[in-house]
């Protein structure tokens, strides 16, 4: 017996139905699916096309299906390969000839095409509300810790002095822009394919303004080819996503490096992290790093759709069924990840001391030794060169940059005075006073107005 | 000797320097990179950080070099390995420690984001424009062809008939789509970066909107550590390609579907076919083939980056070099493909009566049977099993709808009267008399509004 | 409330253990973590780690857990997240601290790897198997048609005369290189990790051999820190699943566009093909459509990993748990594309009229008459030239080949004499008879090597 | 005037020509198309299909075309868009109309599928040399620090001692599967496509065997139409390639880590670091996080490749030419990054105290302390939980292990005695003493086996 497939394997000759049903995924749509056929029931008696009683048999029974299906005691048959022959089964067992009607002057690559773009529209009212969740919990996370300094790198090598909450509102700044690509996406999402018939439009006198109307849709679509072939909006909402992943992979590897006996910036609560089987003395940052490898995962999925899509002639063509699965897990992981990241950052537990004393010992004030020397007037080439040899003896010295005399500064340039003293971590901080920069009232001004921003944008 | 790499290697003790060099393609930001130090220095000038004349030499040279470059005077010295560093020695070289001044509240970090930025704004222009032109294209060959009807397909089996119009309208809504899509993402885009110094700001007092307004960007970045690791602008620009590629690419397939012996629906002009170096009687939709095939190219570029990205820690990392080859060759072959498709389809011969022929012999008209049966009065699965069977009966006697007698349709259902001969091609098309659908009325309609939309908006 | 997750969601403290576990994927594994285990305390107690009593003891109970899932009765607790702690807490329910003794000189880290391991090599094996499947009924197909003549297509220009048999052993040695580059990959799948515990080792007296040779690994790992973080099998795997996958949909565009009206070779059987919903007449070729779509699925899993494994800091990350939700989803999928596609091609219904009327019209001759020309001793570009305008002169007279006269041939070389209609296809394709060539000859001697190696080779 | 793609625009009528062209990447294969024209002349000759003495002529020209070329003195002419119609040309302007002979029996498709796979081969051989190199180079590095000591780390956190050069095996047996991957490829790399004609064979009394031994090839392919349109070959490398830039990306990440300020296990040479235009004490790794970038691009052209070929209709497409650019970036990208990283290893300074101190500090004796108590019959939770308390006690007070009084270790088991002290970086490597353990005996036995394979492996 094989242990492959196990539960899966179908015997030989329903193997093609196996193959090509959906069932198993898109009985997620169900709610899409019963709200599209309720208002074009509506519409079809709006025009006459159904009678008034007709359309009330079929919208009263698709409602009792929708309950069935919420409490669980909806029987989805086997053979029905879908969620939309599922539904339009049970509806015709209900009402009889009545619930055929349903289908008049709509067809399966239209409906299919109008569930996926409610889905999606959802799906991306949920995305930034997710994301706003995290920044609101970076935003509660950097005022909380205003007066924190970290090293800021670059080539993983310390660089530069800088607020924690500047470093913080990066992320910010990123997740902002994510919130944004979604909402432009839903512009394009926000269009209504019902009325494109199965290619070519429909031979009935719809009303299609009135569809659009009562689901919600901006508007409708133009051409009827293009809307039962369109899977853009999808692509679209998975690029997003991936780029939003992509963030978060950064936020996890810096979770991941700070919480390391190396780095040692922060704790992740115990909640968020985990034990080891055999190393008792263990605490691993498990989200993080699945975070980070759950990036491929999204990556995947918009790879898969682009291949799908990929040389396909126009219209429907079944391969576009490819459409869901991965579509689904993409989302589900998004949205995960954006809502366990912020637990994780809300309870993250800074160490300040420890991020001081990294500060203290990297020599980062450099920039700042060389800015000196350039503004008592020695060419700037010149004074990057005084200060690397500084930066040199002082490492080989064991010493940090504040350990040494005058007299020692002073080998390195005749320019050094006295206020050498005075050119500090805070001096240094103090000193990038521009919009953008990490001085503290720069940040603490960039936070006021984050916290601004996550008040007025409520999607 | 290995002939691999030939003109590529290097003895052994410069192969990190080859490795890390990147002045064979980032030349190609030249006049960004002179365009944004100007600005720098007028800057400077502006905030008493340097004198009038300091600047002015230094714009003058850097002039001077920008017009060296495009004569093609200028040296590229090997041991220089990025523009940037090529065109500040030689304005060092022209000008003396003059030159030096102009890295003062710079890094290389701001000025690489920047000069990247300066570029993607103009790519972006450059891909609505050529957008625009092939949007052009296609309503011309659409109103060109007004008449023309073709079999629509769902699953490359022949389903109703559409005017070809309407066919190539999709093409028109998708491209709208994508255009749409290049406009959204220069908002994030168009935001200046410079100011923003190795990660933590500069500790000068410069005038960032000064900069931003003269090198006409939207706004201002937000954050340092951001500005100087964000490349999503150009993961945005990627994304949108991708799909204008796949969009391009289904295009491609059905330029080399039809213009096969089996469709024959259109003629390639010779200019973008070939013939074959053995078989003379052929003509080979190449241009199209390749357009096919150059989609898996720019994937590749959205795989390569976004891979580049995953979990890199802030802020810059030199990983982020790696941004620019398989994006400039992204930037060139959508320009390309646009372009040359473009031509292609202005050159398109259309064949009418082959077409005709496809949409005869195809039982199109089966849908509008069985609507015909529905507003007989007969249910809708009777309707749609008679017409089944109907075609069935047709294909097995080798005969067209239209060769059925009235007596063979009656055989499969009473509800056939004599009116069953008014439902043909052009009933068909006219039924669908709605927004999207592809009553000539309608296409017509939808033609206008695509002119007015080419005139309205020229980015 | 929210459709887009409606099942999955959980109360806010459970989200970081929701996204953690892995009991609804890794499930799939429990017949290898129990083998594995087993072996694993025989091992113990053949080295005296335990008593024989205690490895009995345990063996015992690991077996009925393995019988409990099997039947179905085994209770999966939502604490427990893995497949590996949900079999250790049953033990230790069933058998007390004894059960405890199992985790002795082992690491989840290097239970994980064993699991995925023995996994793999039975996806393996099932691959190859299903492979030889569809090569079966390729040969079986091919044999059956024999005499069939098609157009051999480039650039999906008709081209030459070539047998059917040819073009379908075509597939057959692309899934000939498939079979080698599975079995090829399970060397370096088919090794044994056992033993490397978390990072180092363990500190115990274990033998590796006997574990290799019980659970049948070809050989031991060489270093505890690469075992833990190797995840190459799968990478391997997943390359030649994409690559076949790739194959299978190059044979799904053939069956769709030979099934097309257009082209009509092929008659796919109505248990791989469906109808239209609202279009009586359609046969819709959904299995192969939708294969061709899933191609983009295993594509995806693959960058999955890829980008999973990119950059990851030795030796095991959590990271790494994302190796199995898609390397699954792509084992199934390939394993159901493989078995459906043997289904589908064992009753394709081929068409040789309507082949070979392809054949006649589409001046597929053209090559054998410059050929002829040559001979004759006319240069090849002149040949070539000649032949290309006899073919442009028919064309225009809607004459094929077959149809000109002598006088008409002679119009474009003296050297056409009568022996020019002894050019047939027949004698096109006999003339091709060298190995790899499309003359019947050839083609019977390459079935006969097909069924050899179908026969020689039952792994 | 656009600065996107200056050097490359032209004029309209000549775009698809530019379009299609290819003598910009493909006049890398020269040699490759030289030494294949050769062999099939002398084939021809051979058969008696050219005379001697053509033969002779043409072999004469293209030894001379060959040499002109590498000389530098051979003439590109614009308006022949490939290696082979620039060959060609040249050798019919040098020897006529003899010259229009070679092109007997034979067609782009086959010749073009010869050139690639004669180049595939001579850049499989390169990778495996490469590959070697950098091997040579880890275990050097790792023979010159027998006695150091590392942390192992999982999830980024310090888990047991090992000593570096079992780290650096780890890296060594991961090259040691890439080398075996592109030797297992090359079997399907080495297979002579000539003779294969356009598509169905060709129409001569060719010799392949001929062919296939004088190119060195181990076998003819079987199959007209599979070898004209197989790229198979090329996926199989890039995949390998993929795989090998994975494990140097995580040989990058550790480099990067580990010449952090945090980490400091090691220095890099300054031949393989750069200085920071603004910061003068920075040092960055800049080599090993440009290869961690590389590996985005290797991805990238695999995913283009298997995005060209999917759902391609047989036989040859005029897509396959996409098959090149991407390939051979990837061939330069993996031997570069192979090269330079055999540098940078051989020049790493290892910092032993740095190391060790990290090892005294983390706890990393918890596992083995564990295992200590259970040899003194604590059961195995017992003992993990009591270790775990004991490395919480340590951390709270600051201690390290060692640090602890027998009374405190008495605290938390009454099992702890004096010899608990014997429990030591060095007792905890030792006691790994298996196959794949990190005792320093088997590391050492490892080496040795390394060693020998690298000598007994020259390909």
């Amino acid at each position: 017996m094989s242990h492959i497939r196990g539960r899966f394997s179908k015997d030989a000759d329903s193997r093609a139905a196996s193959y090509t049903a959906s069932i198993h995924y898109d009985r997620r749509l169900y709610a899409h699916d019963i709200a599209g056929s309720i208002v074009h029931a509506r519409m079809l008696a709006h025009q006459g096309i159904l009678t008034e009683q007709e359309a009330g048999t079929i919208i009263g029974a698709l409602t009792e299906i929708r309950e069935e299906i919420e409490r669980g005691t909806f029987q989805f048959r086997p053979d029905l390969e879908n969620i939309h022959m599922s539904i339009e089964a049970r509806l015709i067992e209900k009402v009889g000839d009545t619930g055929g009607k349903l289908h008049t002057a709509r067809s399966r690559n239209d409906q299919v095409a109008l569930d996926m773009r409610l889905y999606t529209r959802e799906a991306t009212v949920e995305a930034i509300a997710a994301i706003r969740g995290l920044q609101r919990a970076l935003v509660d996370l950097a005022e909380a810790n205003i007066p924190v300094v970290i090293p800021g790198y670059t080539h993983l090598q310390r660089a530069q002095p800088v607020l924690l909450a500047h470093h913080l509102l990066a992320y910010f700044a990123m997740l902002e822009r994510d919130a944004a690509r979604f909402r432009d996406s839903r512009k394009r999402t926000d269009v209504l394919p019902l009325g494109s018939g199965a290619v070519a439009g429909v031979a009935y006198d719809i009303d299609r303004d009135f569809l659009a109307a009562e689901l919600g849709f901006d508007r409708v679509s133009e051409n009827s080819i293009d809307a039962v072939s369109d899977r853009d909006f999808l692509l679209e909402y998975l690029a997003a996503a991936c780029v939003c992943m992509m963030h978060l992979s950064r936020l996890a590897e810096e979770v991941i490096l700070w919480s390391s006996a190396e780095f040692d910036f922060i704790e992740i609560d115990d909640a968020y992290a985990t034990g080891s089987s055999i190393m008792p003395q263990k605490k691993n940052p498990d989200v993080a790093e699945l975070a980070r490898g759950k990036t491929g995962r999204v990556y995947g999925s918009l790879v898969s759709l682009l291949t799908v899509m990929k040389g396909l002639p126009l219209a429907y063509d079944r391969d576009l069924q490819e459409d869901k699965e991965s579509f689904f897990d993409a989302v589900d992981t998004l949205l995960a990840t954006l809502e366990v990241f912020t637990g994780m950052v809300a309870t993250l537990r800074v160490k300040p001391e420890s991020a001081r004393r990294a500060v203290s010992q990297g020599y980062l004030l450099a920039t700042d030794l060389a800015d000196y020397l350039v503004k008592k007037g020695e060419p700037f080439r010149g004074a990057h060169d005084a200060v690397a040899r500084l930066a040199r003896y002082a490492t080989e010295n064991g010493k940090t940059l504040e350990d040494l005399s005058l007299e020692e500064y002073r080998r390195f340039s005749p320019r050094f005075e006295e206020d050498v003293y005075r050119v500090t971590v805070e001096s240094s901080l103090a000193a990038r006073d521009h919009v953008g920069g990490t001085a503290p009232g720069r940040v603490r001004h960039a936070l006021a107005d984050a916290r601004k921003t996550l008040e007025g944008k409520t999607e």
